[in-house]
């Protein structure tokens, strides 16, 4: 499967209505470029210049201040294909901003948001393809900016995951902080989070999703992420990882709680198995190496939050997608490690937290110039459009997603 | 290379005088099967039943108990490869007990102390081939006896290892309590040790030793795990892992304190290169396996040091055999993570904690119609015999070593 193919595929034919853009916001990681914008509905914009009609896409809220009806649109894309990128936005005429097409042309308007590394990476690389300066926001700043957008604006987002089923919490504003946030992109940061723009990263891993998509492509030879997560979905982790059973004759270790079932050694059994990695099921492999990352996450993040006193852990980055044996393994983990005291959550728009917060930070800045006198305020009355089924391809990878949103404007 | 053929030409060909044998003690894991077993010099023991002469091997202490001098030795096989170990066995009698030989024949003179989950595992086929009963001992409690017993009795037997130098610590026996164990087995066992036989297994990790050599095999086809580890030894784990740098354009990501060179996310190049397995050298991904893994343990071992308030970490386990970049990847994890508090200790004698613990069970049971009315001491003489200096294949392998060592007689 072609992923790159994909993913222009998927982003030309969006099936929302398709109006005005603005805040188009980067988040340039190492493996993946996540992108977010806002449209208003098609042929809502020109007409409504200054208008405040409740029928129409431009209101006006009981502050006085005018709303904006749109949708929030995410989209990712392979790094490594940065290329694809700049034609989607190109395509879309996402760097113009189209709120300055609508009011007045700002001087500033080749300014965009920019978060990751890649903001500082392909800085010369936006600026020669399309002529936009990134203006970059500092990581971490944009991943709790982002978590914390979510968790207060938007309904239905965090949840748990136990026993297969989904559990979507309603955070209590007054009861949100502190928790740790656990962002699993190429590598992992952990960030105790205390409240707006208040926190400190007090932890990371090297072994995070870059670690499970390099060395599953190494031992699988799958071309995509998904593809490896589909594989792993149908595999069995015990053909290949050690099990406390297998060293103990089938018994467990009672004395320290041990069942026969727990995995001692991931791999553990390709030492004493006499085959080569081409013996192997490709789908037992990719199972083995998502337990190893997912449970090794969930125990250095329980262990984070045990030093810090944290009951709440957010799990987010493009890492889990959704996908159900990550979010189990993490979610047992956290729960084995903790003998329950901690919880792990999960967000809906997990992939999205970095991008998202460069997307807020355009009101922290009020570049008022730039979008027409316009200040960003949390949607409140934000909710999220789409529910799609659990599909193991497909499931919530939130790409090509979009979620109803107001955009209050001063 | 044949391992189990290097086991078996090293181990039949001591170089060490070899005479009575005594207490031999198994440890057998999932991975390797330790062996440890006490001899007294060749044609020294028929003639001096009862004796006491300084120039003896039979000696007696200020004490007035006997002095046995002798020296303690060690093996190791994988567990692949069983019937070596037993062959072994059987080729120096070790399953006889020499001591019985020499005085009186016990009863019970079949009853050989082992541990590790193989004891239960394998307990019929060591009755069936070589007619002896395992006397099983807990692994845990084996692991801190050994250690102890390191610790306590045997010279120059822990050190740090800081900027490529070994620097050995002579430990302050009132000031040894409480420490944290780290035994890196194929899986990795954490344990808090607060005194003889006082401990609490507190953690452990999934991702060891063999981890790294399943892994490993996977990867690089290579038949060992001494190969395996000279692999790494020759690699660059730059050419396959993404730092920091490559994400943020060669810049460091400074404001939270990780330098351009830092690896951002383990085998993360190998999602964006366009290359597979076969493109790399074995060489590069065994340095990052080892790094990976060898990073994660210095890091979850920190975190529960510092969760209990440890200063001292040992780490044993047979991952380790001296190995200068595995020991220096846990020394700086462990530098970086406590900034300076906690400090990482290595012991010489790392691979045989629990075949040492079961070894000095035999004094704690007091079995003194099997051993002759004999009850073991700490042998506070002991000291290490042979000091190699580095080789890359067999740096402090400690297979085929041994050292002297006093058993005290009753």
């Amino acid at each position: 499967m072609d992923q790159r193919h994909d993913q222009i595929e998927g982003n030309s034919e969006p099936s929302h209505s398709f109006g005005q853009v603005s805040h188009l916001a980067l988040d340039i990681g190492g493996t993946l470029i996540k992108v977010v914008y806002f449209s208003t509905s098609r042929d809502d914009c020109i007409d409504h210049e200054g208008d405040s009609s409740a029928n129409n896409t431009l209101g006006v809220s009981k502050s006085g201040k005018h709303i904006l009806e749109g949708r929030l649109h995410f989209a990712k894309f392979e790094t490594r294909n940065i290329n694809d990128c700049l034609e989607f936005i190109s395509s879309k005429k996402l760097h113009l901003g189209g709120f300055q097409r609508c009011r007045n042309l700002a001087k500033d308007k080749n300014l965009i948001k920019a978060t990751g590394g890649g903001a500082h990476k392909f800085a010369e690389l936006f600026r020669e393809k399309l002529g936009i300066d990134l203006d970059k926001e500092d990581e971490m700043d944009c991943l709790v900016a982002g978590a914390n957008f979510l968790l207060k604006a938007v309904h239905r987002e965090a949840y748990t995951y136990v026993g297969g089923e989904k559990e979507f919490m309603q955070i209590d504003q007054n009861d949100l902080y502190p928790y740790l946030l656990v962002n699993i992109g190429s590598g992992v940061s952990m960030i105790k989070v205390d409240g707006d723009g208040k926190f400190e990263r007090v932890s990371g891993t090297n072994v995070g999703g870059g670690t499970f998509w390099g060395l599953g492509r190494l031992l699988t030879k799958c071309k995509s992420f998904d593809e490896l997560l589909e594989l792993s979905y149908r595999g069995n982790n015990r053909v290949i990882d050690m099990l406390v059973g297998d060293i103990y004759g089938g018994m467990d270790y009672s004395k320290i709680g041990l069942s026969s079932t727990t995995i001692a050694s991931s791999f553990g059994k390709a030492v004493s198995d006499y085959k080569e990695l081409e013996d192997y099921k490709p789908e037992d492999v990719a199972r083995s190496l998502l337990r190893m990352i997912s449970n090794n996450i969930g125990q250095i993040a329980y262990l984070n939050a045990l030093q810090f006193g944290l009951k709440r852990i957010f799990f987010g980055g493009f890492f889990i997608q959704g996908q159900p044996y990550t979010m189990d393994t993490i979610s047992v983990a956290v729960h084995f490690w903790s003998k329950g005291e901690a919880k792990a959550m999960f967000l809906r728009h997990e992939g999205f937290l970095g991008a998202l917060g460069a997307y807020v930070s355009y009101a922290k800045n009020r570049l008022d110039d730039l979008v027409c006198n316009e200040s960003i305020q949390i949607p409140v009355s934000a909710s999220y459009a789409a529910d799609p089924k659990y599909n193991p391809r497909n499931a919530d990878l939130n790409d090509n997603e979009s979620m109803q949103c107001s955009v209050y404007t001063a």
